[in-house]
Formats: structure tokens, C-alpha cells, sequence
């Protein structure tokens, strides 16, 4: 499978970066929970491109059009279909990349594996803006999720060498998220900063990766599978589906590889009558199953392969060395849009489990 | 699901850290392929316990025994069910421990889940010992991969704050690989500084965690798939199903998240009249799919949480806080013998695309 | 799962009767295969309604619009999405059906799953309407399997008490197909006996039932997996999913139960120097695997439940039986356009082990 | 995938007919259950062979023994492994077997597909004896369901013309069950017929088929999946498994199709304050969903292919016709265990969604 997942909630995406239309179907949500379509487009405008200096100059309204699955507002128990248009495409942009595949970019993967048959526009299926989709699957269910008191936070952890403040990993909750800021960072002054980094980039036709840092509360103690199907997997399998991830750890993650086992262990604590941990280096999750602390992860992204700069690649069809210039419209960074992509993602992954 | 996973080749894992036996099912192998044996003993070895003063002292021969699925010395095409004994077993090592779960173990949270009638004998199904049956399937595999010229190979690339030297990303072929080594690092030097580490750790009743850099060589550009059937996917899921994992990273990782585009984007060029990339920051994966070059990932392990520390815990029935000292036999490092987990659970990923 | 399906070929279908649109999404098809969109036009033709006096008023274009997954009318290995409107829906024929349900429909458990939320017009998602989308993806999939050199045909086996010849099943190929004909029948003349059974039916505002046969040629003895895998159950699965199918039967079917197994048993003999059975009561499988000879299957539908009759039935709101009688525009009989629905179901059963 | 089945429970068969060990693997099982070793071992003695004249003389106890997932008789919530010992395995039955396919059996399309390297003893994979395990998996989660109010019971339907009575499908309910009797019948002078019958083939060297039907009472209206998802799709394709399956009809089933509307639609009525249908014609399934009415199947045998008289075949190695005869020991009807396995897969099948 590809653009398909899902084990309760089945979840198809379809699309390609300049097709008149995009969407996505999600087969089995239950009946007679009411969309908050204002949310719903709230959560759509935190991606969409084109909102300032630091991202695409490209413009999509990314309004949601129910096909089926919706009557008077609400799930009808149908599967939910949702549309979106791609109103602004100016596939003439592309026309060279046919030969030439981008550094950084999928473009000779996908020649690879779909040969002359694919679709180079706007880099087709692979292009981020299939994650358009996903949050809109991943928009519903954050909503059908908080209605069960269970939050999903993302922020910009960190763009080039500058970094964020971190969630409070022990006592982080709804009101901590900052997703509904322009540029969503704990601390201001550090975004400012990263505002900075971007800019530089883009100045030099240059990008800059980042972090993203997302938490979930709001899950019991007990929740979910093990092994294959701890919430590491579940999670990780989902977030890396977003172009650009890297990497992602859970909890202290990669730090934990340094560590003592006395300094990582969590020690057990009663608090509040409760069974908690004093500390949450593990991040939520224990033996693939939800401690009942938050859910802690951080994804990394390369920076947007897309540069101004001349770059080496090769003609596919005379096997000889080009420089390319990219032309079009491109983000100098990715990081500041990709956080709700992260949320949407951990939507989708632990829909399955607890819905 | 649990410990069941794949979509061509659908594994089935059974068994707890004290049952008197255990095993994995393997559906719908091909039929006519002559496992090797004594190499599928040597594969288990690498992971087998009780070997030198760096891993726990329990013991296990881990031979495998095959029930079905093979006929003199082939795959028949039934149903694979290899199983292997648990000899050295001693639940009353355990006994306390099923009202005071242990600090970064996942005690309390199966206790959660399953209450009382978990089996808390070794940890159960959520003891590092299900690797073993990973590591049956994942053996079988890897054999059947060589056969069609793809090798996996995985080191230890740190313990603790000590590092291995990387592989050559671009470079890396079957012969650099380390795995027959008592202590797979490729640079040994570094390896016996590793070691002193861990004695270190073992001393002061502590444990210490570590890195596993793995290559994947062999897979020709234009195979795997997209989106959320991306490698990385793939790949990510079923590693994060080793115990004790907390963060996976393919090619350059986070450390992508730093560099500008101009940095991080590999070049194309030709090399022996085949277009490869110059550099491998991208680490073999491009949109989901195989770029041609080797694939390259590296997985964060925590330190044991078994430790002989006096460590704060809870008892479950009085709710109240206790001091907990834990006895049985524990590996002050785990890394050393989870390397070969990594190689399994890769060939365990990619087996299903590929074969 | 409800309305998605398949293992390597993702099939996810959307909408309801009166949605504006319905559709179906189908993940990982190979790149460049040429829809030949006449023929699936004529595909789509064969089950559209309102094209005789045997079916339902309604009429429905049913043109295929598709919105991802094709360039240059080569798929080109996005997710192919298609679309087909819903124009001629008349919503108020439903309005007093939402209190009552109607004998033979899903209406009850409809509300009994999904409460007053649920879309009542038309059938909403338990309409036959649905099976549209299921052709769009049957009609692709049959294309493809034919430059395989595989084919599929269903004709009418019987309406009523009147019944049609059966295939040859030993020797039918493709030229034997009828799906050509308005109304698919092999002998023309059991065909107009057919025609009048039904508007017998529709002359006293009833409806009849009937059964289709299948015949899928072309597959290679040794295709197939076993048991929870075999053809019966992957073919059957698929084809319980057609509104109003109440069996399935391969081969022999019903009728091997009551003979002896001297009977039953296909004697093996060598034909044009390959191994094939003398006869076919198989049905060209076993052991859940195709034998090399057609894989023949009849399936039952039950008469069509919406008739002009009144009918018992009560109202959900008051709890008291009413009378009911049935407006808007049905079929008396829906087998004539059933047998190209088969057909569909059985490509899209077939795709994901064949393709 | 073949032997594994299951969205929430992972169900994965091992073994063949004459390996040492056959079993069942069932992940995601809930702990706490307390499984009834006694009733589950009697369910077994339904399915085992040996036990009179009407059946092989191939022995086996099939006494289940848990290898995991069971602590002090309890589920644990590790994966469920359960085996039994196949001891009675005659192998050298086979041996002329690996060279002439027996008509009516699975061995041409075997070799087909897996060549020389599959196993020819006892059938292989292809036994009838692969379903003991399943009817362990079915015991199990028949107990499971019993403690939810559901109920499952089957019985001989038919042995060649001679027919059982029919359950009455508006009032069956657990206490109409047959199964604890050796010959599963409701009317037990048709038993004598149907015995006679057996005998009679047995006496020619012959075999004969049959029919089981199958009620499934207590699920309440409203469960289930539409479409794809919908019980008869479930339940077809798990039934389906069974070796010697032809065929299988819900409610009134192939009879339904030469019915009217007003016929077979079943009126709604209030009877003791609940919603029902006055006839049961649908089988308990209306759009895929229970209706709150007993879901009724029937299920086609076909004859046992192993008979005693000559039958014609091929040699593979010679590509020339032979003459066969088949020694071993063989059922001359499997319908009276067969009864057995069909309850079994139908508790498979129900689990999924109900549990």
C-alpha cells in the first residue's frame, strides 16, 4: 500500500500535486458526530501555503468540500469522502524536471520505479502537498479525539541551529499548545530568531530543516498494543509519511543512548491518588502501551530540497552531468507548516486504537 | 495487532519471557528454498544471552526447532512454525514484582492494561526475549534476500558517549560488514573502550544505553512505495518493535534538520555509466522508495532498565511508595546483542516488498 | 472494514445513493496502463440504470470523471480516484421511510447501527446505486487482466423458475461471453421467457429474483493461495458485497452435496500435452487454488425488495405496525444489471493475486 | 496470505497433515478469560477422527496443550499459542502420491504452485486435519461469545437426498443445538437414513457429500459491517476455508432467487416490544448488518475425494494416464464432523467484530 492505512479507520488518500482535485476518503468513522467545519478549515489554513515570507508563494484556499459520508453536519455513517482544489498550478514550471531530476527531491526515485508514466507536475504523488489530506483525516480526527479528552500539540522545536523551548514533558497540557499562532513556538523570542534563519536562507536561495515537537494528552494508562503494535510503530509509521521527516525519537530519544539506566528510569510516584512518573524520559509509552503520562516525540525534517541555488544533476535521457536552476515557487523552510502535518498524523495513527 | 505484522508475509510471534517455549509462525513463504541452518544457529547466537560479562548470565541455546512449513531441509510452502525452548527460566526471581513495577520497565504499564492477569514472570510478552522469534523469521529472511543480492548489516555505532566510526554511507558493501564479531563494532579500538563502559556500568549496579547504525545494500532504485508504505514507514515500524528502542534516523537524520538544502541535497551524478548520488545524506530513500544507494538508519536503544540500584517505586495493592532493589540476572547493556535484532527486524520490513 | 478492500490493490469506495457524487479510490495501481475509456464507458453502461422496461426509471449517466491517477489517460502510479455525479435523485420519494422501514432493505438495521444520523434517501449507503463505483474499479481491473489474457463473463442463469443454459464449463472461453447483449443471456429464447417473468412481476407490482453465473478463463493451474486464502473465499467476499446476493457456488456447488464422490470427482487427462480434468465439477479450484480449468461460480439474488404491494411493516417512532406502500422508481427484477456487477466484484477479488 | 486471518484477532494456522505438531497462534486475545479446557476438548472430540464407523480410522486425541498466552488458565493478553500432536501420521500411504495427482483433491494444483518441494503426506497443507486447529481457534472464541449471549449451533443439514429437518430460523435459539449428539442431527430418524446412507457408499468404495446449516443467535440488531465488510462477506470467506466447501447460502439463499418480493421480504412486527420480521427469509443479515433475527447459513460438502475405487489420472513424470487407487484410511462422509468446523469458523469469523 501507499496512500492507504488504517486497521479500524481505513483512510485513502488521493491526489497529485497538480491534479484539478485531491482528497481523501475515510471508510467506517461512526455515525452522528458533528464536524466543526470552521475548526476543520482553521486546522487546513495552519498548512495551507502562501500565508507569508517564510513559506511558498504559492496559494491554495484548501477548502473542504464533503462528497459523501456527511448529512446535516454530521457523519452519517458512509464513508466520509473530502475534496479539496488545486486552484493554483503552474505545471509549465516543471516542464524541464521531466529530464532532470532534482536533488533532494524524489524526482528520480520515482523514474525509477514509474518510469516515463508518472506524473512530474509539482512533483506529482510526492509532492507535500498531499499532506493537504491527511490533514483534513487528521483534522476530523483530532475533533472526534478531543471529544474524548485527548489533545494533540506540535511546535517548532528547532529551525537550523536554533531551538525552541521543549514541552514540559511531565506537565504539558491543552492549554501549553500554541498551534493557533502564525508561527507556532513556545518561546517568541527564539521564533523570532528562527524567523531570521529562514529569512537568511531564503536570502542566499537556500533552505533550512528543522524539528517539530508534539505531545498528546489526555491517554489512560493501558492503552494500546505491544511489539509490532506499540504506539512507537504506530505513531512512527504514520509521521514518516510526511516528505522531508528524517527521523523521529520518543520521549528522551536519541539522548537516551547516552545515558546511565539510573538516569533514565522514571521513578514511580503517587500524585493527586494517581500512579505517575516523577519524570517522563519515556516519553508516555511503556512497553508500546500509554503510561497514562503525555506522549512525547520529536520528528526531524531535512530542509525543503527545493533551493535557488545551481545544482549538479544528470539528463536522464542523454546519461550526462547538467547544472539545474529551480525555478517556481518554493518555502525556504517547510518546519512552520509541517507542525500541524505532525498533528495530523498522530491523529490518524492513534484514531485506530482509541476510537 | 500485537505481535503479528506483514502484509505478503504475515508473522506471528508467540511466546513470554517464561513460557516453556516459543516461536513464530511465518504464512505464505515461497516454497522450495533450502534454509541454512547452521547460519540461522549462528544469526540466533549474535543474540543469544549468557555469552561474555557484557550480557545477562541467563543462559539459552535458542535452537531452533522447525514444526512445520519445511520438508527435508526446504520451505514446502506451508506455514512456517519454528519454536524455540525458554530452559533457564526462574520466576521467583519475579515474585515481588508483580505488585511493584519496575522504573522504565513496562510493568505498570501491562498492569494497566491486562491486570492481574498479566504474567509478570521475566516481563512476560513485553521481555527483550521475543527478539529471539524476531530473529528466526528476520534469519530466514536475510538468507532468502542474499540469495537475490541483498545483505543487511548492522554495529553497534555507540555506547554510552562512545562512538563507532559510521559506515561509508555511499560506499558500504556486504564485506564491511561486523556482524560475526563477539563485540560488532567497526573499529575496535573503540569497541574495547565500549566495553570498559559497560564493566564501568556493571560496577556501580547501573546499566548504559546506545546506537545501532544499519545498511541495508542491494535494493535497486525505483522499488519500495509511497506515502505511509514509504521504507522509512516500513521500516521504522517494525524496529520501534524491539524493546527498549526510542528513536530511529535514516541518512543524515536530525542532524538534516541543521544543514540548508545546498548542504544536505545529495548530487547526481554517473558513476560506471549508472546515475547514483554523490553523497547519501538522503540514506537511500527517496519519497518512500529506493534511490539505488544503500539504505541507512540508526536506531536509539535506552539503557536497561534492570539495574541493581536501589530505585523508587509503588506497590500496586497498598498505594504507597516503596524502595526497590531488583535481583535476577540483568545485561548491564543491551545494545551489543540487539544489533542483530536491528538486522532482523529490517529483513522482517523489507522482506514483504521484496520478495 | 465496510466499504474498502483488497491486500495489495487498495479499493476504497465513497458515497450514497443521493450524494452529489460517489466514487471509488484504488491505491497502487502500476503506471502506465491506458484506460481505454470507451470500453469502460461500455462497461458502465451494462449496469446503468433505465435503460428498458426491465429496470428502474431512474437515469444515471454514470460517466466516469477521474480526478487522480491518470496522465495522458496512462495511469501513471498515483492513487487513481474517479468520480461519477449522482444527478437524478428525488430525495422526497424517501421522506416518510426515515419512521418506516422497508420489508427487505436495510432500513432497520441501518437505524439500529446507525440511529436518526444516518442517510436515508435512496438507501443511502445500502443502496445498489453503490455498486457504480464497485464497476468503475471492476471494469479497470478487467482491462488489465485482459492483456493478461485473463477474461470474465456472467450471464443471467435464471429468473424466476425460468433458467438459462449454463457455460460449457469445461470448454468456455472468451468468445462465449454474452455481456454484450442488452439483455446477457446465452439462449435468446430462455431470455424472452425471462423478459416476461419479469414483467409478469411488474405488471402486479411485484419483483423477482434470479441468479447469475460466472466464468473467469485464463488463469494458470497453481495461481492461488490456501485456505482463509483460496479463491472461494476471496471471489465470495467480494461478491457479498453486491446488495441483495443471498449465495454463492462453485462448481458443482449445492448440487456436489448430494452425489457420491465417484461422481464428483474430475478424472485428470492429458489434453494438447497439458494436464487438465475431464470434466469440471470442481469448478477450476482446489485446495483453494486455480486447477488451470474456468472458474465457474453461480450466485442467488433475492427478487429486488422494493415492490408497489403494500407491505407490513412499523412505524420506529411509535412502536405500532403501519401499512406501507413503496413510491419512486424500482427495478422489478435487478439480475440484468447484476450480472455485470459479478463481473466486477470477481476482477477486483482476482486483481490482487493475479496483478 | 493463506492460513492467517483476522482484522482485530490475528488468527495463524501451522502445521500439515503429517507434521509432528499442528497449532494456532491468536494475537490481541483480551486477557483475563478463563478458557474451559473441558469443553473445549469436547468440542475437539466433535472434529477428531476415529470415533466410529462413519468416519477414517486415523486416530488422533487432539488434545490441546498451551504453549503461551495462558497463565493459571487464564488469558494473559501475550498471543495465544495452542498445539496438538498429530501421532498417528502413516506417511508411506503417500508415497506413490507424489507422482499421480488424486482426482478431487488438491494435489494437481499443489504441485502447480509449489512444485516438488511441497509435502505430499497426508495432503500437506491441503488436509482436512488443518482444520483442527481452526476448530481450537473457534472453541476458544465460541466460550468467549457464550458469555456475551451468543450462541452458535450447527448440524447436518443433508447426506446425499436425505434431508435433516431445518432449525426454525424465527425461534432457534441455544437449546436447539445438536451438536453435543455423535450424529448431529435435529430429527434423529433422519439421522438413521442419513448414516445408512454413508454406509452405503462406504460399502461401494464410495464417499458422499452433504449439507450443514448454522445458526448464530443472541447478536443483537445493528452489528456488523456494510459491503465489503458485510457478515456474509465475513462469514463466506472464513467457511469458505474449510476444505470440500462448494457452496453456501444465507437465509433463504439460491431458493429466494425463484421467489417474488412479496414472497421473500419479511414483514416487521412488534413482538414483545422488540422490532423483529414475522418470516425469517433474510438469514438474520439485511445490508450486511444483523438484524436482530437468528443469522441462518447453509453450507455445501462435497463428497470426499479419497474413495477405494479405481479412478483415472496422469502421471506427472511420464505425462501419461494411469490408473489410481487410493489406499490410507479415509472418511466416507465428513459432513457429520465437518458440522464441527463450520461452527468454528463461524466463531472466527463473529469474533472479529463482535468481541
Amino acid at each position: 500500500m501507499s496512500f492507504q492505512t488504517g486497521e479500524k479507520f481505513k483512510i485513502s488518500i488521493f491526489g497529485q500535486s497538480h491534479s484539478e482535485e485531491m482528497g481523501v476518503v475515510i471508510d467506517n468513522l461512526p455515525s452522528g458526530f458533528m464536524i466543526d467545519e470552521d475548526k476543520l478549515a482553521a486546522f487546513m489554513a495552519r498548512r495551507a501555503p502562501g500565508r507569508d515570507a517564510f513559506s511558498t508563494s504559492r496559494k491554495e484556499g484548501d477548502k473542504v468540500r464533503f462528497v459523501s459520508g456527511i448529512t446535516d453536519g454530521k457523519t452519517n455513517g458512509a464513508p466520509l469522502c473530502a475534496i479539496i482544489e488545486n486552484t493554483n498550478t503552474r505545471s509549465k514550471d516543471y516542464e524541464n524536471l521531466k529530464d532532470i531530476p532534482r536533488p533532494g527531491h524524489a524526482d528520480f526515485a520515482a523514474w525509477s520505479k514509474f518510469g516515463e508514466d508518472r506524473d512530474v507536475s509539482g512533483g506529482g504523488q510526492f509532492s507535500g502537498r498531499l499532506t493537504a489530506p491527511l490533514c483534513i483525516a487528521g483534522g476530523i480526527f483530532k475533533q472526534i479525539l478531543e471529544k474524548k479528552g485527548i489533545y494533540i500539540g506540535a511546535h517548532i522545536a528547532s529551525i537550523g541551529k536554533v531551538k525552541d523551548d521543549l514541552f514540559d514533558s511531565v506537565n504539558v497540557c491543552e492549554k501549553d499548545f500554541v498551534g493557533d499562532k502564525a508561527f507556532p513556538v513556545i518561546n517568541d523570542s527564539k521564533g523570532e530568531e528562527m524567523q531570521k534563519e529562514i529569512l537568511d536562507a531564503k536570502g542566499e536561495a537556500d533552505s533550512i530543516g528543522g524539528t517539530v515537537e508534539c505531545a498528546i494528552v489526555g491517554i489512560p494508562a493501558g492503552v494500546g498494543n505491544t511489539f509490532f503494535g506499540g504506539w512507537e510503530s504506530v505513531i512512527s509509521s504514520k509521521v514518516f509519511a510526511i516528505p522531508a521527516v528524517k527521523g523521529i525519537e520518543f520521549g528522551r530519544g536519541f539522548e537516551a543512548s547516552a545515558l546511565r539506566g539510573s538516569e533514565n528510569n522514571d521513578a514511580f510516584i503517587i500524585k493527586n491518588g494517581k500512579i505517575v512518573t516523577e519524570t517522563n524520559n519515556h516519553g508516555g509509552i511503556m512497553g508500546g502501551i500509554s503510561s497514562g503520562m503525555p506522549i512525547i516525540f520529536r520528528v526531524a525534517f531535512k530542509p525543503t530540497p527545493s533551493i535557488g541555488k545551481e545544482q549538479r544533476s544528470v539528463s536522464l535521457s542523454k546519461m550526462e552531468s547538467v547544472a539545474l536552476v529551480i525555478h517556481g515557487r518554493h518555502d525556504p523552510c517547510i518546519v512552520q507548516r509541517a507542525a500541524v502535518c505532525v498533528e495530523a498524523a498522530a491523529a490518524v495513527a492513534i484514531a485506530d486504537t482509541l476510537l
